[in-house]
C-alpha cells in the first residue's frame, strides 16, 4: 500500500463547506487503498483574527506567546476535520503535534522540523485510522509550542512525507498548480505539468505565490516530489520534482513579476574604496535584503551614483540607516517604488545560448526600458517600469514560446 | 508567602480590553507577595462558535473531537493573558494542561481532574513567574484532551488550590457574589458575606446562577475556601467555606427560584402497587430527572392524579415516554411550564423550628398558592405560578429579615 501526505491549505479548509469537499477528497485516497496522512492549516482569516487580538495588547507581543496563539487555528481545523471523517464512518483523529511528538528547534515563529515521532501514527494508520496532523507547529525541547513561519503546513507535509516514505505528497491549495507566468497578468499563461526543484525555487523566490520558497528547499533537500493541486476543482496539478534537465523543448519555464520592490539611488556618493561596503553593512545587519545593485561608472574619479533595490516595505528603515551613516558622503537620496522585476526562469537556458540577448530585444522591441539586471544559472531578472510589466511578461512569453 | 488561585471566568476575558483590566489585578497580587497560580476560561462567545460549527458537520459530532476544539479557546485566552503581563514587564507564561499535565479520568466532556503534576509549575513559580493555566480541561492516561464539563474553570481553580495548598481562590465572575436573592427579581437583596458549601450547593442547584454545583461540591469535599468575586468593580465577594453554624442571625441565607420548570400531571392512572416506580423507570434511563413529586390520595382506591416536575426541556421526551409504557395506563396528560419553583436556604433552619409553617403563612397572606413541596435539611422549595415568582420573594425575603 502506498503512503500519501495530503496538505490542505487556508482557504481549503476556508468554511465549513469546504471542510465537508475535502473530506470527500480524503476518503477518495482512502477508498483507493492508501495509507492516508493529512495535514491542514487554520481556516483561513483565522490566524490573522488572533493576530489582531495580539496588537492591542502589545505592539511587540512576546514571541512565545504568539505561537501558542497561533497554533490554536489548526487545532480546531483539524478537530474539525477529523469529526466530520468520523461522522462519514471512518475512523479518524486528530493529532497534535505535541502528542505525535513533532520536534523542532530555531527560533519561536521560524522553527525547523528536526524530527517527527512516527510509532504512534503508524500504530494509528495500521489500525485503519486517518491521522489528521496539525500543520505549522511542533514542540521545542523545553516542550513549549514552536511555528514554523509562513507557509509552514507546507513545510510540515514535506516533513511528514520524508518522514513516512511517502510515495506522494500533495499540496491542496486554491491554484490549480504553477502557471508559466501569473494568469492575471497574462491570459494566455498556461498551467505546468511538471517542474524541478530549482525551477520551482526561482518561481516562489520571485513572485509566484504558490509557495514559500523555504518549503520548496526542504523538499529539495529531502528530495520528495510532490504535486500543488486544487481543493476547488478537479484538475490534474504541478509535480514539482527532482530532473536536473528541462521537461519539455522548452527553454523557459516560467516568468514572475515582484510586486512590491523600490528602486532606492544614492546620488553623488564620495567614490572611494569599501563605499559599497559601508553602505551595505548596515542594512545587512538591519536584515534589509539588498535585491539588485547597479554601480554607475564614475565619470571624474571622485563621485559616483549608487542604485539597489529592497522591498517597499523597508524604504523608511532603509533612508534612516543611509542619513544615519556616517561612513560616506553623498549629495541626495532618490526612491522610486514604481518598479517590478520582471524575471525568466528555466532550466533549459543553461545549455542554450543568447538568451539573455533574446530577452533583451523581445523587451527592447516593445520600448521597454531595464534599470537593472540580476542573473542565475537558471534565471534571468530586470528591473522595469511596474507600468510595463504585463507588457513585458506578453513578450517574454511569447519569445519563449510557451503562449 | 501566600498562594493564590485566581480564576477568570469568560466575560471576565471577554474582550482585549477587559484582559488589559484583570492583568492589572493580576499584577496587584504579584506586588502584594502572593504567589499567583491564574487559571482562565476561554474568551465569552468563542465557545459558542466553535459549538456552532460543528453542528454543521455532524448532528453527532465526536466527543473526542469537541474537545479537542473547545480546548483551542483557553488557549488562545492564557497566550493572551500571558502576553499581555510580559508587555507590563512580569514573567509569566501559558500551560496548557498537556504541558503540566492535568490528568484527568472520566468521559470525554464530561471528564473530573485526578492529579495536577506540580513540579513545572512550582519550578516556574519560584524563579518569579505567574503561570497562566487553561482551565476546563485536561488530558486522559491515553493523551488526548479532555473537557470538565459545564463550569469546568471553576472545577480547575479549586483543584489547583487543593494540589497547590494556595491560602486562597479567587473566583472573578461577572456578579460581585452571591445575593439573598437574584437582584433582578428583588431590589431589596443583598451581598451575602459569608455562605457555607451546603448552602452554597443547594443555592446553586436551585437557581443561583453563580456557580456549578459540581465545582462547589469538589471545594466541599477538598475543603477548599474560595471567594466569588466581580473583576468589573472592585468591592468584596462572597466567601464560600466549610462553617457548618449560621454565619449570621438570619435564619435564612438565601432565596432562590427557578426558571425553566415544568409541571406534568397524569389523570386517572389506575391505582396499583408500583405503579410510580413504573413510570419513573423509564424517565430515570434517559436521564431524566424527576424533581417533585405529588401523588393524590387515591379517593375510590382505583385511579389517582400523579404530578411531577421536570426541567421545561424533557418535556417532549417525557411525554413520548410516558405514551409508549405498556405498564401503566390512565386517561390523559396535562403539561404546565408556568410554574417555578421558589426556595429558601439556610443552615439556620436546622436549629429554628417553625420556619416551614412561617414560609407558607408568608406566601398564604399574599395569596400565593402552593402546587408542591419539597424539603431537605437547610432548604424548602415549593413550586408556584411563575407569574407570582417576585411577589413570593418579596414576601419571603421580608419573613425572614433579609431585607
Amino acid at each position: 500500500m502506498k503512503t500519501v501526505v495530503l496538505k490542505f491549505g487556508g482557504t481549503s479548509v476556508g468554511s465549513l463547506e469546504r471542510i465537508k469537499r475535502i473530506a470527500k477528497i480524503i476518503i477518495s485516497y482512502k477508498k483507493n487503498n492508501y495509507r492516508v496522512i493529512v495535514v491542514s492549516s487554520a481556516m483561513s482569516g483565522a490566524t490573522n483574527d488572533l493576530v489582531k487580538k495580539t496588537k492591542s495588547l502589545s505592539n511587540n507581543f512576546d514571541s512565545a506567546e504568539y505561537d501558542v496563539l497561533l497554533a490554536s487555528g489548526e487545532q480546531v481545523a483539524c478537530a474539525l476535520i477529523s469529526g466530520r471523517l468520523k461522522h462519514l464512518g471512518h475512523k479518524s483523529r486528530s493529532w497534535m503535534s505535541w502528542q505525535i511528538p513533532i520536534i523542532t528547534d530555531g527560533p519561536h515563529g521560524a522553527a525547523r522540523i528536526d524530527k517527527i515521532n512516527k510509532k504512534k501514527i503508524i500504530q494509528f494508520i495500521n489500525s485503519g485510522g486517518i491521522p489528521i496532523v496539525t500543520g505549522f507547529q511542533g514542540i521545542n525541547l523545553d516542550n513549549r509550542i514552536t511555528t514554523l513561519g509562513r507557509g509552514g503546513t507546507d513545510a510540515t507535509a514535506i516533513m511528514l512525507a520524508k518522514f513516512f516514505n511517502a510515495e506522494e505528497c500533495i499540496i491542496y491549495t486554491d491554484v490549480d498548480g504553477v502557471y508559466t507566468a501569473d494568469p492575471r497578468n497574462h491570459k494566455k499563461a498556461k498551467k505546468i505539468d511538471k517542474i524541478s526543484y530549482d525551477e520551482m525555487l526561482e518561481m516562489a523566490s520571485l513572485g509566484a505565490k504558490v509557495m514559500q520558497p523555504t518549503s520548496v528547499q526542504d523538499a529539495k533537500l529531502n528530495n520528495i516530489n510532490f504535486t500543488v493541486k486544487s481543493s476547488f476543482v478537479k484538475k490534474n496539478g504541478t509535480l514539482i520534482t527532482n530532473q536536473k534537465k528541462a521537461f519539455s523543448d522548452k527553454i523557459i519555464t516560467g516568468i514572475t513579476s515582484t510586486k512590491n520592490d523600490s528602486k532606492v539611488t544614492i546620488v553623488g556618493v564620495k567614490d572611494k574604496p569599501g563605499v559599497a561596503a559601508s553602505i551595505f553593512k548596515p542594512l545587512s545587519l538591519n536584515n534589509i535584503n539588498v535585491d539588485m545593485v547597479i554601480q554607475n561608472i564614475s565619470l571624474n574619479g571622485k563621485e559616483t551614483d549608487l542604485t539597489f533595490t529592497i522591498k517597499a516595505e523597508d524604504v523608511k528603515k532603509t533612508e534612516k540607516l543611509i542619513l544615519q551613516n556616517k561612513n560616506i558622503s553623498f549629495r541626495k537620496l532618490n526612491y522610486d517604488n514604481n518598479v517590478s522585476k520582471v524575471s525568466i526562469i528555466g532550466v533549459g537556458m543553461i545549455t542554450t545560448p543568447g538568451i539573455t540577448y533574446r530577452m533583451f530585444q523581445a523587451l527592447a522591441v516593445k520600448r521597454i526600458n531595464i534599470m537593472a539586471i540580476s542573473t542565475s544559472e537558471i534565471k534571468i531578472s530586470v528591473l522595469i517600469s511596474n507600468k510595463l510589466v504585463k507588457k513585458a511578461i506578453a513578450a517574454l512569453h511569447k519569445e519563449f514560446k510557451l503562449d
